[in-house]
């Protein structure tokens, strides 16, 4: 039996009966992604993908931040590039992927394509992470070492499983489902640092719409796309790559969604800065310091985490989200970081920037070969105040990790910080309601609906009004 | 200044002002891909692709062998799929890639949105395939041993080259086009003898288009996809690629178009297959011996050839298209190959079963490390005839190479062969004197509109009417 096989047949047999801790954490990835996706709606390089397809025909989806509907793959390009603009999404790191900015836009779009209920959505989001996750145990890390964007290549056959999942194919043009969206496996991490990087979720999205429509008519590829010759791991595996066996050692068992679950972002900056902004976050709230007592802070972490963070003084937002000064300094000085903060306005405040040059960033050392991966990923801050206590404190498992989730409040804290400006307070309510209710939901498309309005493109004055 | 941006500034801005050899050459390749198209959306997996999308939107671009019209994009992903369904479409060897079955469809179904006129249209293909090939110097014959489809992967950016060369990008939008087809390069040639296969070129025609109506909105990617880090080169070069300064080589003096052209098949099947038939068909014209005159022959061709035709005894017309016996058979037999010989029912004829039977098929050694590559090209046949003779012959370019044309009769009839039974003869003479008068069309919708038919998936059926 093919690989493609093997997974497509357990992904279009098993039975829709999930764990109620399944369905919960999938609402609530979806809850979280949909605020990403308001908020992203804001983007200019949303904007622009909106504009390019505006002429692109009549269709029954909903597009985020706009009174047009499109064709169903042209709603999920827009959607899944809105989710991921900002970098607010959430993060599946069974798969190394943008998992929910993928899967969910394409399931709205489908879904208001064919009107389907609420819990067919929740259903088809567990399977296709599913086989987001057995892809990404059998390649990564090595296929996003070599300089692969996974969130766009094993997104795209990923969320071809949920859209073949929502189509109902049986287990033939399932498997060719999964196989001809390899056909559109492309997108490198080149494209980091510009638009491009978000359009990836959005062409997942969209591609995993038009495989599983082209798979559902007939069309077929090869069924052993993914182990044959010059196929997915031949040619995208990398240097080391685990194997298929991996991706099937825990298949069939505990779902990804329980045993692994998704990294929900608690800032909407750069993973890298997370752990130790946590970390500053704990030092301030025990020991009841100000920004202004601050002398000096120390941030160590992982060598590949430095990396991300070039920005010491940074110019613009997307600097920012990349600056562990900045972020640091927002954090000393508002005990948060909002959507707020990353405006052309937030970046240029005196206050922010003299801060930013009391703030240190240094790879740490990893001290022979037994180091754990743990210990690796680990970020440690020191704080020097102005009255002379030094406080130290570390981060391994950032805030917003499924081993160590955001509480009730914060989530509907960011979800609400993703909304106001755009929405209305009834209306944010209205939405929120329809998500956490999206197993008893007649059609998707009552959700999908509060999706409308117009974004236009943001450059920070929802903020400044909001002010 | 950056690869794409060296391209894009080459290709935004060279002059519409081609030789005449080269325009006539575009109009040739043109009406070459067209009868393809005709004849492969009778193809059944052409079929299931209209059938895909056939409710995606309204849309102003003609959909070959129907009656609808579709979103550009859809249009020609299905036109893209026709035109090389039959794997009778034209190579272009300088990129390794099926460049006519991407770059028409994709410039039809765009030049039918925004009415453009028809020598739009001939200077598009001109740049798009210069485009092409300069990818192709930089990056074959590694990328396309390493196991790339490069008809997808290539194809779609030099195909989007040829789309914003239509829309009029400035340079800067020009670029991004570039960069953003190349998160679009994916199919690879495992893929190969399947459905998916024909629909990589229809995928490169589509996403080409997208990545051109992206850039022309704003988006952008970056600058360096092409040679940065983990980009097109990093990535897709294989073990060995020329690099970029094999590229530019050429760039910017005589076209591609010009200089190495493209190979039109005379036989709608294998290119591996065609310069044993020719040798045979030579041969048989010089003696003038009959099929029932033949004792046996041999065939003698590159290795890498001998692969690609496995098929020994052909019991489907997909086997047959990679079969040496049977082409070589029927070539005996009826003086010629045509697409009537791929055909549920003519692959059952007992005349030529009975002949494969004495054909066979062996790689010839290639003595030491010298032989040149045009001698590891090389087919060589050898007919033992009833009355004792032993003819020999061989071929080292096919009929249909830029270096060993098809005349205009040839191309004529190839043309006939491929439009009848689809469309009536007059219908046909007024499609093949739009194209070849393209330079003065003043909408390419006239040419068009003539691809507006019926064809339903055909099995044969038009061939055995014909009869």
């Amino acid at each position: 039996m093919t690989i493609s096989t093997r997974l497509a047949n357990w992904a279009s047999e098993i039975s829709s009966a999930h764990t109620p801790k399944a369905r919960e954490a999938a609402k609530q990835a979806i809850l979280d992604v949909v605020g990403c996706m308001v908020a992203g709606a804001g983007d200019s390089g949303a904007a622009k993908v909106r504009e390019a397809f505006k002429n692109m025909g009549v269709g029954y989806s909903v597009v985020c931040g706009s009174f047009r509907k499109a064709p169903a793959p042209y709603a999920a390009l827009a959607n899944g590039m809105a989710a991921h603009a900002l970098d607010f999404d959430d993060t599946f790191m069974e798969a190394v992927t943008h998992a929910s900015a993928s899967l969910v836009p394409a399931l709205f779009a489908l879904g208001d394509e064919l009107d389907v209920r609420g819990d067919t959505i929740i259903d088809a989001y567990i399977v296709g992470l599913e086989i987001h996750g057995a892809l990404g145990l059998a390649l990564n890390r090595s296929h996003y070492d070599q300089g692969w964007h996974s969130t766009a290549t094993l997104g795209v056959i990923g969320t071809a499983a949920a859209c073949a999942r929502v189509m109902g194919l049986d287990q033939v043009r399932f498997a060719h489902a999964l196989n001809l969206a390899f056909s559109s496996a492309a997108g490198t991490k080149v494209q980091f640092g510009s638009m491009a990087k978000p359009l990836h979720a959005g062409l997942a999205a969209k591609n995993a719409i038009e495989a599983a429509k082209l798979a559902a008519a007939g069309v077929e590829g090869r069924a052993n796309a993914f182990e044959g010759p010059m196929g997915l791991m031949e040619l995208y595996g990398g240097s080391n790559p685990p194997g298929w066996d991996a991706a099937f050692e825990k298949f069939g068992g505990k779902l990804a969604i329980e045993r692994q679950g998704l990294t929900v972002k608690r800032f909407p900056c750069c993973a890298a800065t997370h752990r130790a902004v946590d970390a500053v976050l704990d030092l301030m709230k025990k020991h009841g310091f100000e920004a202004s007592n601050v002398e000096h802070v120390d941030t160590w972490l992982n060598a590949g985490h430095v990396k991300n963070l070039r920005y010491l003084s940074p110019e613009t937002e997307f600097e920012a989200r990349f600056s562990m000064q900045y972020c640091v300094a927002v954090a000393l000085l508002s005990g948060t970081i909002t959507l707020s903060d990353f405006t052309p306005i937030a970046v240029q405040r005196q206050e922010v920037k003299k801060l930013c040059k009391k703030i240190s960033i240094t790879p740490h050392e990893i001290s022979g070969t037994g180091a754990s991966e743990i210990g690796s990923i680990r970020s440690m801050v020191r704080i020097a105040l102005k009255d002379g206590r030094i406080l130290e404190g570390q981060s391994h498992t950032p805030k917003g990790d499924a081993a160590n989730p955001l509480n009730n409040d914060e989530r509907e804290a960011k979800f609400l910080d993703c909304c106001l400006g755009f929405l209305p307070h009834s209306h944010i309510d209205r939405l929120k309601t329809q998500i956490v209710s999206l197993d008893s939901a007649g059609s998707i498309r009552h959700c999908t609906r509060l999706l409308r309005f117009e974004a236009g493109a943001d450059q920070g004055q929802r903020f400044e009004q909001r002010a």
